[in-house]
């Protein structure tokens, strides 16, 4: 009898030889709908497709991509002809629509039948990809009517990927993009990778990395990259490449790359020009100029505009643009980091030409768990902002933590420069609304790799997921695009669907408390970014250490950008200010961000400093159990591959989280010489002990 | 009507959703056989399965995989049990054969049924994969009656993957080993890597670079590795590491790593303690000193014996063993590193703790793509010789190039080395009968990684399979295993099968032909080895460049290493000495490898060096062609995506084949000064054009 148990759960484990559900259709599951009647209701509704206009390779795309959908999900064949063919046909249709822009979409209920609607064939296919996702979340059809355009014109994913094949701050197996098998090769990927990225409105993407490799610039390369773009066209996606600014230089054979100097000018033109005879419809470039060691203007005594506009000038005539980052800081150990891009950017303002967009980072830093909103937003009126924002969870736990990144981009979306008065927010500037900019863009750093499930994490294809949604319409709400992804992707199941939403939505602010609570930041494992490492005093650069940042003492704990410290808070309009500026009304998630706070200091939690602090470490920690229960609860709606790859990686996330609030509340008791409140059990491992485990992590 | 095709076009092309053979099941495909009367034959012999002996979990495995491929392939329910229950039933069962060795199995027809014996559980399971490969490559059942044994003892398999997920020389995305993931979260691939080793007799992996982290011999990492070793432990697997010489010093606190240092010693023999205490059947260290910059007891005075006699003496009673790598080679301009690993280990011989085996590659300098055999074979009569040979195709076109080793390796085997008279082959030396050891051991280096395929290119699983079926018996054919292969995994229809075989024999010696024919080595690309860099003349080290190796001048071509030049022929016994120290009698594929010969020369095969060489380079570079027109031959019995897939990159291989002809025929042309043999068409780019080629795939 133990044998035949034993056998038994033998075959229960059996190898499922790739059989079992392993992420690869992302969100676009069009497995057929459980609920009878709900199938019934949407299959007399799409009997057929009927292509109104002319066929283009996007518009065929979309009614092939609605019939694969339909038919998945409704369990019916659904035809695509050119005539229309009595009830229950889904009409489309390219119509000017000047309510649309040019890429909304109408879907609505006409006499004969559904209509997909746009003035573009890329906007039909966005139409198509919404009604899919109607259905496929159990949406009744009733008398239909959607309706949506993209609040933002550039929506790009930027992907940090070498040419090599590693992806820089990548964990989620290697580059997918295969350089030596292109242009020859074709990897079924790439399609995939398009669908999902047009099934979320994202209409561009950087192929390679921002600290760039000149080889994408040779003749050699363009091949490649013209035949990716092959395949994103018809999803309407455009290619852009990050550049590396000393290319003329490193494949030109000239002697400088200065971006005032003729024969560089003329050599831009010509690569522009050459790239455009290969990739017509090429989207522009990215720059990472002057900073962390990649080369710039500032190396001719140039500045970011003079570069950045040498370039618009090569694209001339051409579709193209110029998203010059702002992204730059220097070391200097009596600096503030925080100002640094503010103080090199915002003099510029209105010296960049028309096709010139500066991306700048959410916030000041560098994609911490959370930081105030960039101080460059609301501060270049004449300049067209791109926001950046990472969904590579670089400072976030790789992809080994649940963190689901829509409140993080939302929080920033929805902050209040005050610039133009309340209600000045980061997106109105974003989406060129406050300032009246007739461009604008969003970028999304990639946590796209190899890996079957294209993210690691199979919870990191939410953030993909929640990036596209936002970047097309930032007024959607984090939960409501959590539980939309949760019902696409994983189940329809009510209680589950409950259960895993409130797990995503939690998971960022408990992510935050067991890393960096109360507004610390850049205390993380140098160079690799993974695990705490508060003690770390001594790197290349002094904002590379994390004493830099959190400058605990005997008094207290965090940075003050107060007058009385750094004074960054005056990079902020007055409203900001006076809200953060004083320690009481500055909400305590951004407290160590801008104050240095004593020990013994009351919060308005009603715990002083020291208490509030360690209690955030210890119930951020429990927290993750918390969310190995309600993960536990949705198990029977879900396919059990993966619901054992999230359960795992929940039990490494609560070993970490111990691992961080321990080495946290055991450093910074060294400066409090406090003991812990009442209630909180000690960590039972001494500080030593702790500290070895970053440095195992950071061994060659 | 056009639309209505285009339309159908689409249809055809439609995402597949990844229900295609992708090539995760390796050739381990239990697809229905497609013969029904070979079916029938077999399923009256496979109605059950039963466990005779006590089910240890590697019998309940066996058992697991018996019932898994033969449901598969036979189309009908296979039950477990452990009782005998009439006709059609396979008994496994364990018992003592002194005729089988430790790991041999016999499949046999018994009165009842079919039996798999063998004496030790992981045997039968050697014997269920027998079995199963039987059927799989359609036999009849017949009087059935399988045996065989290892002939290797230690058959490893050498990852040389880093602790960041990237993999040193991999071409197959990341590393599959998920570090950040483990030990919580085991990836279901480890199983099927398991599965597919086990299925060709691999006992053993290194998990770790050569180029070794230290991480590894922690605490926090041995977790991790015990949880690998025992998903592998079923499937009859052993884990080794590689280890850094300096770990006493890089994670042991110690100001040495002096193996003579009591403390060193000390610290070793502790951590190896743990080890066993974490993973009881560890099966040892493999190690890389004093070699490309690595570490080793030479800092300290000291000799590779002393090291790898400090490491046995830290094994102790445990049953692990060393793997201490003979790969070493000191920069020098002047000398010759055929010969340097020879003079460090030869006088070596007879040092070593008879816990160590010396790991030896196939040829003297590195994987080239045709070496002679590596001097050091049956020049260590008392030392266990390991044979270490590449599965990655550092030197042999990445995963781009459709290289079958079969015959490569094969070469290497048969290779006499004379030193005990005729006959005195490498196998022989390797396997330990030569010279009469009881240990033996074979490594190849893995060409495995994240890849959904494993290998990159379709055809690098064909270099893993034949590695693994290679090293437990040398005696088979390179081109038997190919066939095997091409029946497990592509096709068993016979006109494909005959067209696809021919393509895998041919395509080493083709690929020699195009990149490095007549005995050329070492002229590819510098740092990332692929294309063509034949004038390559600087680098950071002499033995690093390509003119060290081809010796070009106005004169002729070749490395002179008999007595009137670098005399590395010395390092051979006198049979081989005579046989290719005469450039009559040297076969010509080793001709370039011993002697510098004159332009005008005339070889054996009637024509002179130059017009032999050109012709090599040209009909290399069309065989190509005439692996496509093979391969497309093959197509109507082959996957479509699959197909596509190889098609695509044989398209790769012949632009490539002729960047390399062309690279090479103009610029050893500027040193024959002669024109082209009559009937070959002179390259139509320059050579200025061809060399930037390279250069490119070298730019960051």
């Amino acid at each position: 009898m133990l044998l035949r148990s034993l056998l038994l759960l033998l075959l229960i484990a059996a190898p499922t030889l790739g059989r079992a559900d392993d992420g690869y259709r992302l969100w676009l599951k069009y497995d057929q709908l459980s609920d009878a009647g709900l199938r019934k209701a949407w299959q007399g509704q799409a009997r057929g497709i009927v292509l109104e206009s002319a066929a283009t390779p996007t518009l065929q795309t979309a009614a092939n991509e609605l019939q694969l959908g339909l038919q998945g999900l409704l369990g019916q064949p659904v035809a695509v002809g050119n005539k229309a063919g009595g009830k229950g046909q889904i009409r489309l249709r390219v119509a000017p629509n000047p309510a649309l822009g040019k890429e909304g979409y109408r879907v609505s209920t006409q006499k004969n039948g559904l209509e997909i609607t746009g003035p573009t064939d890329a906007a039909v296919l966005y139409g198509c990809y919404a009604l899919l996702r109607h259905v496929q979340t159990g949406q009744r059809p009733g008398n239909l009517s959607l309706s949506s355009q993209p609040r933002i014109q550039y929506r790009l994913l930027n992907h940090w990927d070498n040419p090599n094949g590693t992806v820089e701050r990548g964990y989620a197996g290697s580059s997918m993009w295969k350089w030596y098998e292109l242009p020859e090769r074709i990897d079924p990927r790439y399609q995939d990778y398009a669908r999902a990225n047009a099934s979320i409105g994202i209409n561009g993407v950087v192929l390679n990395n921002v600290n760039a490799s000149a080889r994408y610039l040779t003749t050699e390369y363009l091949q490649k990259v013209a035949a990716v773009a092959g395949v994103l066209r018809p999803y309407g996606i455009k290619v852009y490449l990050s550049v590396l600014w000393a290319a003329p230089k490193v494949i030109g054979g000239l002697p400088t790359s200065d971006p005032l100097d003729p024969k560089v000018k003329q050599w831009w033109t010509a690569r522009t020009n050459e790239i455009y005879k290969t990739i017509p419809d090429f989207g522009g470039f990215l720059v990472k100029a002057n900073s962390e060691g990649e080369p710039g203007p500032q190396d001719y005594g140039r500045n970011h505009a003079d570069g950045a506009n040498m370039l618009a000038e090569a694209l001339g005539q051409h579709e193209g643009v110029v998203m010059w980052r702002a992204f730059v800081y220097k070391a200097n150990s009596k600096g503030d980091r925080f100002k640094e891009a503010y103080q090199e950017f915002q003099p510029l303002d209105g010296k960049f030409a028309p096709k010139v967009l500066v991306q700048v980072k959410n916030g000041p830093i560098d994609f911490q768990s959370r930081e105030p909103f960039h101080p460059l937003f609301g501060a270049m009126p004449r300049t067209p902002l791109v926001l950046e924002v990472q969904l590579t969870q670089e400072y976030l736990g790789f992809a080994t933590h649940l963190v689901y990144l829509g409140p993080l981009i939302k929080e920033c979306l929805e902050a209040d420069t005050h610039t133009q008065g309340p209600g000045s927010t980061v997106a109105k500037v974003v989406d060129g609304s406050l300032e009246k900019h007739s461009v604008s863009g969003i970028a999304g750093v990639a946590n796209i790799g190899s890996d079957r499930n294209w993210t690691g994490h199979p919870v990191g294809q939410a953030n993909w997921y929640a990036y596209g949604r936002l970047a097309w319409d930032h007024t959607l709400s984090s939960a409501a695009i959590s539980e939309e992804w949760t019902r696409m992707t994983l189940t329809r199941e009510p209680t589950a669907v409950a259960s895993i939403t409130q797990v995503l939505n939690q998971s960022r602010n408990i992510y935050v408390r067991y890393t960096t609570p109360l507004g610390l930041h850049h205390i993380m494992g140098q160079s690799i970014h993974y695990g705490p490492e508060p003690w770390l005093s001594q790197s290349a650069r002094p904002d590379w250490t994390s004493v830099y940042y959190h400058k605990a003492d005997s008094a207290g704990l965090g940075f003050d950008r107060t007058a009385r410290g750094s004074n960054a808070l005056a990079l902020y309009a007055p409203g900001v200010r006076q809200l953060w500026g004083n320690p009481a009304t500055c909400p305590p998630d951004y407290l160590l961000w801008f104050h240095h706070v004593g020990w013994k200091q009351q919060l308005s939690t009603g715990r002083t400093l020291w208490n509030e602090l360690c209690t955030r470490y210890y119930s951020g920690a429990d927290s993750v159990l918390w969310m190995q229960r309600q993960w536990e609860q949705a198990k029977p709606a879900l396919d059990p591959e993966l619901y054992t790859d999230v359960a795992s990686r929940l039990r490494i996330q609560h070993r970490e989280a111990l691992w961080w609030r321990d080495a946290c509340v055991l450093y910074f008791q060294t400066f409090s010489r406090q003991p812990l409140p009442s209630g909180l059990t000690p960590p039972t491992r001494p500080l030593t002990e702790v500290k070895e485990i970053v440095d195992i992590y950071q061994l060659r």
